[in-house]
């Protein structure tokens, strides 16, 4: 089988870089220790590699299809990994004990998901989905909404979905138009359609439940007037039999990648006959779902950097097989061709994957852990986890998605024509890839969230935590000889994320705001390799501490060697493109507010 | 149908840019003039618009596929498109008038190619590759071998193709092992495998002749000892009918993209009975091969800018045409939505893909002159034309085919959701296009011509050349004030990369010359943004002086303006990250030379 991640890597930023015990101290998570989670998390590992990993480019093969009357066809593996994930907690583990979870922390829960992800990314969808939406009915539906719907989603007979996008409205949910009209008791008739529902209709599930935005009927106009709806495609009734519940599917989009997920067109009502039952209060949906929302963001984020690391496993396994050519100082054509990773480039091209892959892996990781510590610890450092929390997430979801494309272009690359044959998986991880710039807000919705929200959040709170924790790690650092020369260079894009920040303050009043977030995207892109650079010399300075204090077999030494060396590897030939990006916001020429479009002839 | 390409930026590149009228003056092409050569690329686009548009999704939905008996299946329209274009001059145009050809310049000829690549690239690769391998005939070919062979290519009812690359040898052409034995009079019995061989099996053509490499029995090792080969797939016999000469396609690849277009693997002599034909005279066959390694190099970037041409023609059209969203400065939801096209993030992205796809198209154009100058002019212009184009080839290869998947990820993402679907054209362009750094070299191989080859070719002078051509469009520049400062941006990159030969110069030696083409790959991207910085300068400094100067209509005018607009726009977005790259290579460490490959743990 082709490797996709590297469980000793995983294990180092659990244990090593985000120190998952860390949260066993705390109250949630105090009946875990690490040997029990490890166990769990390697259980993904036996999981995928049987039931998930194989299937990887069959469902890539037998996309899934619409049968033109309301179906989507899937392959027969779906319900066999959806069945096994759920038994294995891997639906419901991250929730509490009273709704039928494992209470395990999201640093673990994900743990597992990356494996899924590195494994067979559209296939996890279909369970981060289920979880994500019972996630959302069990912090904001009332008792029975809960016991109606939780525990069939947690046991993977129900598949729960995110209902947001229309047709018109796309990436605007201002512009929503589904409309609900309240029939009794928290009860709405439901009208609209619905589009790019992943997961929306498949063969594995009896059952769909969407969390579906939608607007009650005199609601005021704007986000300010969207509510949340349970809407089940089949009815539970009191008696305990599914009753239709007028929510068609009228059809399955065809995709690039992720070709086995389904992709749904829905409409609800058509028959004037869909009841969905408000969850929360009216008019609060939209805060609602970025719950699920962020956590999806988060989840795309680590998504990508798990495909990225499947295609980098893939090439590396490739460029150590494959003998081929001769380094330029050798010039006898007798000699035997050499394994392609001697060659510099082929490094080159392994260590920007490496540096990519695991360094996105880590920022998600450490998400992972804000998220708990958000959500189990207090005061405090409860705050403090959860404004950093919100300024990493559209980082964390665009690096990813960003660069790991460009990583797993890196893949093919070294596969040669070979990569670009469906012989080989890093094909399939491109395309897979791309979407993930897309999906729950663009790189471009993303970067308006960053410099727009995030970096303005509580009065620049949130950058604060930022350059804090991103100052801890250059502190750890400076102790060191070696890396010290990283640790100024660091310290040294800091101060340039400040300048940048101060030059675009100037645009930052209402009259200009079109200005001031005219190039988002591209501060997104600086801050981005900043903070990967704080990941990297994180995992850098545990690392070398670690070389400097104990004895290790050859083969542990050498990964934190390797650790080291992706370090400075990373901040040689990537971070320089921090400065070139903060060269361009600079530039005092506003260029993308053309009013005459005509230019563009 | 979706727009893919610009007709009046076409004939400004021509016309204004690169002049082709100059060519006019020469004996070669003094047959010719401008109404003429316009006409000619005027029929390119209405057949592409007939017969190659139309078929775009569709030959991409049933791929070319292997029959299990040595065929494969395409795409009926095929036939018709290779006909068509035989019949109007697409394949044989470049070619003298006594091989049949109508002598266009290579300016006109790929103009009329770009179309085609533009609204279906995978079928514009069944005739280029039958005009390359025809032109090596009649370059090396004795007239028998012309006459046998070159009119039933130019009439489009035999398939050429090139045949270099074996299964285990790769990229590495030393190790090719296709092994010929003289059986008389310049026939050689042939044995070996190809892989890769695009157009090797199809079912538009009766014929296919394959100019093959292989290896004399008792010739030198290595790249000396390889000789060149006509091997037709039906041998023509003297009485005029064919004999099946024991080529058989023993299978054909799957691919993420140009799924239209046939990738076989070929076996030569499984019966012990194929005959080739010696092209020339042994062991020469790598230099000859490179005339035609050397078009299709620039031909693939050509087709890699004309992909990407067509992905932001297609997103242009639907950022002009979908309304979503509101500006930041917009708060009011009851406003009715603006076309996305007015989002600066989106006019970015707009832009981005402007400044790569015309830029690229305006280098290629850039060769394509250059060619026909080395081959129709004479004395100094004449080999400095060949020198420029030298070092231009592995430039105008890489950057179009990197950039130009980075330009067609920026269309699917102004799509967003409906981008990754099969709905729409802009998933296919980027699936495409992943090819294109990897044909005919992969980015690695380029770069170390570049920096192994031509930068240092007779002593530097390709590199003067190159110094020479920026200098005098900086020079031409430097007269408006408006220009000044980006004509000063780049002579300081034309001094940036002088510096980083100095530095890079340490290394040139044979003990380290692993070192000094270790980041071969970063130089080459640094210098290709000087190169397209370059183009857009001379785009630019021929729109201004336009506007200084006459009157036009407000279309002329604003395509002249959009034309300065983006220029700045490259060198505010793009051009810093050259010195990027050169921060990158001046680092003293020496990164990817790992002895240890075990750090990759």
């Amino acid at each position: 089988m082709t490797p996709y991640t590297n469980m000793f890597h995983l294990k180092f930023l659990l244990q090593e870089v985000h120190q998952v015990n860390d949260l066993f101290s705390l109250e949630k998570f105090s009946h875990l220790n690490w040997e029990q989670v490890w166990m769990i998390v390697e259980s993904a590992k036996l999981l995928a590699d049987r039931d998930m990993a194989p299937f990887f480019k069959e469902m890539d093969e037998t996309p899934a299809r619409y049968d033109g009357k309301g179906g989507v066809v899937t392959h027969p593996q779906l319900k066999t990994i959806i069945r096994q994930a759920a038994e294995q907690g891997w639906i419901g583990g991250a929730a509490k004990f009273e709704h039928g979870g494992l209470q395990l922390p999201m640093m673990i829960y994900n743990a597992g998901q990356h494996i899924f992800q590195a494994a067979n990314n559209g296939c996890q969808g279909y369970f981060s989905l289920s979880a994500g939406a019972a996630a959302l009915i069990t912090s904001f539906g009332n008792e029975e909404q809960i016991k109606t719907f939780v525990p069939h989603v947690y046991e993977g007979r129900w598949q729960a979905t995110m209902a947001l996008t229309e047709p018109q409205a796309g990436s605007s949910l201002t512009d929503i138009v589904t409309s609900a009209r309240l029939v009794g008791d928290g009860v709405y008739n439901i009208k609209g359609q619905k589009i790019f529902i992943s997961g929306g209709q498949h063969e594995a599930c009896d059952n769909f439940i969407h969390l579906t935005l939608a607007r009650i009927e005199g609601a005021p106009p704007g986000v300010k007037g969207i509510s949340l709806f349970i809407i089940p495609k089949f009815w539970p009734e009191k008696d305990g039999t599914l009753k239709y519940n007028d929510v068609f599917c009228a059809g399955d989009f065809q995709k690039m990648g992720q070709r086995g997920y389904s992709t749904t067109h829905l409409a609800f009502g058509d028959q004037d006959n869909c009841r969905g039952w408000l969850l929360g209060e009216p008019h609060k949906g939209l805060s609602y779902m970025f719950q699920m929302m962020n956590e999806a963001r988060i989840g795309v984020g680590q998504t990508a950097a798990s495909v990225a690391m499947a295609a980098y496993q893939a090439s590396l396994q490739y460029a150590n097989e494959r003998p081929q050519g001769r380094l330029p100082s050798e010039k006898d054509p007798m000699k035997p061709p050499t394994m392609i990773i001697n060659h510099p480039d082929v490094q080159r091209m392994l260590l920007t994957q490496k540096a990519i892959a695991e360094g996105a892996l880590s920022l998600a990781m450490e998400c992972n852990r804000l998220y708990d510590l958000a959500h189990a610890s207090s005061g405090d450092e409860q705050h403090s986890s959860w404004l950093l929390l919100e300024i990493l997430t559209p980082i964390v979801k665009t690096y990813s998605s960003e660069h790991g494309s460009r990583s797993a272009a890196l893949a093919i690359q070294i596969l040669g024509g070979y990569g670009f044959t469906t012989d080989f998986p890093v094909q399939q991880h491109y395309r897979d890839l791309k979407i993930m710039s897309i999906y729950e807000g663009t790189t471009g919705i993303q970067s308006l969230d960053l410099l727009g929200r995030k970096v303005m959040m509580e009065k620049g709170k949130a950058l604060h935590e930022l350059l804090k924790a991103v100052g801890d790690t250059i502190n750890k650092a400076d102790t060191y000889e070696v890396l010290k020369p990283y640790a100024k260079n660091l310290r040294d894009e800091l101060q340039r994320i400040q300048s940048v920040l101060v030059h675009l303050g100037k645009f930052a009043t209402a009259a200009e705001l079109d200005r001031y977030l005219s190039d988002a995207a591209i501060f997104m892109d600086q801050i981005s390799y900043v903070v990967i650079a704080w990941q990297w010399l994180k995992q850098a300075t545990i690392a070398y501490t670690q070389l400097q204090s104990a004895n290790f077999s050859m083969q542990v030494r050498e990964f934190y060697e390797g650790k080291v060396h992706t370090m400075k590897f990373f901040f040689r030939y990537e971070l320089p493109h921090a400065e070139a990006c903060a060269k361009t916001i600079m530039d005092p020429e506003f260029l993308t507010n053309l009013k005459k479009r005509e230019v563009f002839v």
